[in-house]
């Protein structure tokens, strides 16, 4: 009889841990959870009815986050084994309690998504292998997965033809593209390529990667080398500049227009001003799908400043790749096919479990500039994953990718995105005729930025100068931080929050809600609902004390 | 009923995705797999039975890489959604069937260790509640949990008191340390700390970050900026140098001795010179289980070193920083109490699944040299994790090493460790007594080498002369690579190989077999069975030739 965890029971307190004896310990490796233990009835909730579990294992109201610290506050490892069953209790009273429900429709504040059913048992078949694609020896059928993933991304973004992938697809010498934990490893890893490009190995210089960045500057007489992208780029970019030794004050911050895409005219007269100044353009970075504003950037047109200028062109897609699988929209990503690179997250908008982004090349010898061995794995020639990869060892994540584009298939992706899309529209006009509400971005995509501004003070805006709209500005950002973090306490619905530059005021920075809709249990209904509720989180008196002071300027 | 899928049941179809419709979409995020479903089969099955699982689904022998890879060959993300039983016996067929069974007994060749059972229930309540742990918004209660594991490591290699843990644990502008996909991104996470915090802000300077490497350098006056490691240090420091622009020149490698530790002499006088060049030491890395030999470095002596010399001290304790938690063998990592930064893997030696590395800062400010900010999320004094981290959106992984603690234990994990050490030193003993194999690392902690040599070819070895040993040593090498592919492809047993410098050969490079012994189920038996299985490969008549060769040489 197989038995493992149960709560309280003497009887079977003996094939449980809790003592730490060999015995016990082989046990855990090889006697499986009963079903009936208390970790097993968990498990089976979970497979039975994930959004019930979620809906009545995470408690909605937010209790505050130092009385969880409390919880987790002893900084040793534990002596004494614990029951399974006892450390099941803790995690679903202490951690599953008090986490958030990112899958409910009512969250709609980050790029969260719901799981598919399927997602579910999948995780359960690639954690049970344990593969580490960092290597063929450690994942074997893995890895040809993985490259059929990067490849199908690949293909969706720059449709090459057959005789292209069959000749890269699984090509020891080429990549396609990288896996990575995520978008911004993904963003780090075009501009490490990018960078390493540029200042490669010649005549008698090794390159970049050998020699430095010190020494590559000099030996290619640039005085300093920089990345454009619009004030809307994800802060991954910062980070990246950092990180690869290139300095944030080189990370170039384009103007944008009313609709927050990059304005062209003053990234050419950037690049020239740059080159005049002997500061080499290493990339151009447009934005499809704004992390704040979902906006997409006129990437025909950076492509063409791009090549111009001799810069590497990278699209963060991380967010808005996916719409290329909607025939419907995938207009909106035009110019996205003259890009170098390209990064998508799957965790995102591919309704993938969180810890799978990619970037893609289009050029499969790209990757070869970061391009590193091994005596043990990587060895020049095999095909092992790691050999490009910012990361090692990793999960077989792809796995998740593959059985996502299998079971949903790109017309039903399709469906997803278009109804996600059709839903922000709904959305931006249900605020825009609201009185109370200003719509601060019109969604080109699915996401959207608005803030609780009442009509009379909507007005005061429109006929106010320049200092008047920045004192009332000031307070209605005040009242937008109150509403986000009250409404986010109440926990029946959660919006987030962001600060950018609006057009409309002359490039003043202002803080807004955004909403991002992804979820396909989302209904109109739900959205409705938390237009209600933001107009009574308006009626509390602090909120309505700002709103008096405001009106008070007249 | 809630029924999903079911093979070729007509009945049961309209329940299944198959057609892209926005009905059946809805379907796959509220209705459950069905238990008696193909994948809920196989669900149950892993979940029953985990060992059998792997051991029955995974096929033994060797398909060739090519023919796998027809499998994985189409670049179209396909056009209508397939079944999710028929979805699932592709997978079962084509990807599990030929995946690797890294958790097999025999399997010693990699850095794999098998998963306790309580892992998988575990994942699947993190793959449910799917948190970003980039912000408290998308994690909550897993932001705690995650700084309490990192209090936990950097007690375990620091052993500060209660006072210091009870200030910085949860202190929102401090940090113990980052959670990574890996230990290579913790790698490059030191490095990356290590090197902003040497050419960081003063005077009118505003720092690395923000300047670039290039201007640092020219600020404070280095000519170049260098890491030292012994040659033994794993590929990711290569990496490292490389995405953070310092250069793979600037990787200085120190010889090793007979115990491939590094040479302290060489190492002191490598210091001076540099110095003497006005090459600015930026950090020294010591190795905690060295990835190929499992050695230790003196760790002792190189913060001693690194001290005198003004350098960052970081330890790769990725694979050994378990270690820590056996008080009979935690003397072997003296002296990593002194070091600045330090690697640990958790799905290594921890026996958490892929995806979770951490890097541990003694300084609980030091993380401040990497700090970022955004609008949306990790502003300034939050307590979102991913202001230190060099990821963005990353998985609750940490939930898994909490677990582990607390159901293992460090009692547990003591057991677990000294298993392992105990296993590596028989293992050695058998090989060193055996006439045909020669050891060439006796093991420090649970890794060790060896290679198939016949005693009499032992003998030439020993009394030839540099050139003679060269030529054998040559031949011995396509022994060893032929050997070990055989012994892969045959598919019961797997050691890896890799090559390296071996003193008592004059720092001739050779490859040789690598053992890793950290699973439980590894008994003396299965190690002796790899020896038999050894011995019959090298009757083979490819090896014979080549021994052959080598006896004519005489």
């Amino acid at each position: 009889m197989k038995i493992n965890t149960a709560v309280n029971n003497d009887d079977l307190d003996s094939h449980l841990l809790a003592t730490a004896s060999l015995e016990n310990l082989y046990r855990i490796f090889t006697v499986p959870e009963a079903p009936n233990s208390t970790l097993g009835g968990i498990d089976n909730e979970i497979s039975a009815n994930l959004m019930g579990f979620l809906t009545d294992r995470i408690v909605a109201r937010e209790k505050s986050l130092l009385a969880i610290e409390q919880d987790f506050s002893d900084s040793r490892v534990p002596e004494i084994p614990q029951f399974v069953s006892d450390y099941t209790d803790f995690v679903m009273k202490k951690l599953v309690a008090h986490s958030v429900h990112t899958a409910a429709p009512g969250f709609i504040g980050h790029m969260a998504t719901p799981l598919p059913y399927f997602m579910l048992p999948l995780s359960r078949i690639m954690v049970a292998l344990n593969q580490n694609l960092v290597k063929i020896e450690t994942s074997k059928a893995f890895t040809p997965l993985e490259r059929q993933v990067l490849g199908m991304l690949h293909n969706l973004v720059y449709e090459c033809d057959d005789a292209f992938y069959q000749e890269n697809l699984h090509n020891a010498r080429r990549a396609l593209g990288t896996f990575c934990s995520g978008g911004t490893t993904a963003n780090i890893t075009a501009l490490w390529v990018a960078r390493n490009q540029m200042l490669g190995a010649n005549d008698t210089f090794k390159g970049l990667a050998t020699e430095g960045l010190p020494s590559a500057l000099a030996h290619y007489g640039y005085k300093d080398i920089a990345i454009l992208v619009s004030e809307r780029g994800h802060y991954s970019l910062g980070k990246a500049v950092d990180v690869l030794g290139i300095g944030r004050k080189n990370l170039i911050a384009i103007d944008t227009d009313a609709k927050s895409k990059i304005d062209l005219v003053k990234l050419r007269q950037t690049c020239a001003e740059l080159q005049e100044s002997n500061i080499g353009i290493m990339a151009i970075v447009g934005i499809a799908g704004g992390t704040e504003t979902g906006h997409v950037d006129p990437l025909e047109e950076m492509s063409d400043i791009a090549t111009q200028v001799g810069a590497h062109f990278h699209v963060d897609a991380a967010w808005g790749g996916p719409t290329l699988l909607s025939n419907t929209h995938k207009s909106v990503l035009k110019g996205i096919e003259y890009a170098d690179s390209v990064t998508i997250d799957a965790h995102k908008q591919l309704y993938v479990p969180q810890g799978a982004g990619m970037v893609i090349f289009k050029n499969p010898s790209m990757l070869g500039a970061v391009e590193h061995h091994a005596e043990y794995i990587l060895r020049a020639g095999s095909k092992d994953l790691g050999q490009y990869s910012i990361e090692g060892s990793r999960p077989g994540m792809a796995m998740l990718v593959h059985a996502a584009f299998h079971i949903i298939g790109r017309s039903g992706y399709e469906i997803l995105i278009d109804q996600n899309i059709d839903k922000a529209r709904a959305f931006a006009s249900m605020i825009d005729q609201h009185s109370e509400f200003e719509l601060i971005t019109d969604p080109e995509l699915n996401i959207l930025n608005y803030r609780y501004v009442p009509a009379d003070i909507q007005k005061m805006l429109r006929s106010g100068d320049y200092k008047q709209q920045f004192n009332i500005n000031e307070k209605l950002d005040r009242i937008t931080k109150r509403m986000q973090k009250q409404q986010r306490a109440a926990g029946k619905t959660f919006v987030s929050r962001t600060r950018f530059s609006q057009f409309k005021y002359g490039g003043m920075p202002v803080s807004v809600f955004r909403v991002v809709l992804a979820n396909p249990m989302t209904t109109l209904e739900t959205l409705r609902s938390i237009l209600v509720e933001q107009i009574k989180l308006a009626e509390r008196e602090g909120t309505q004390a700002i709103l008096t002071e405001i009106r008070a300027q007249l």
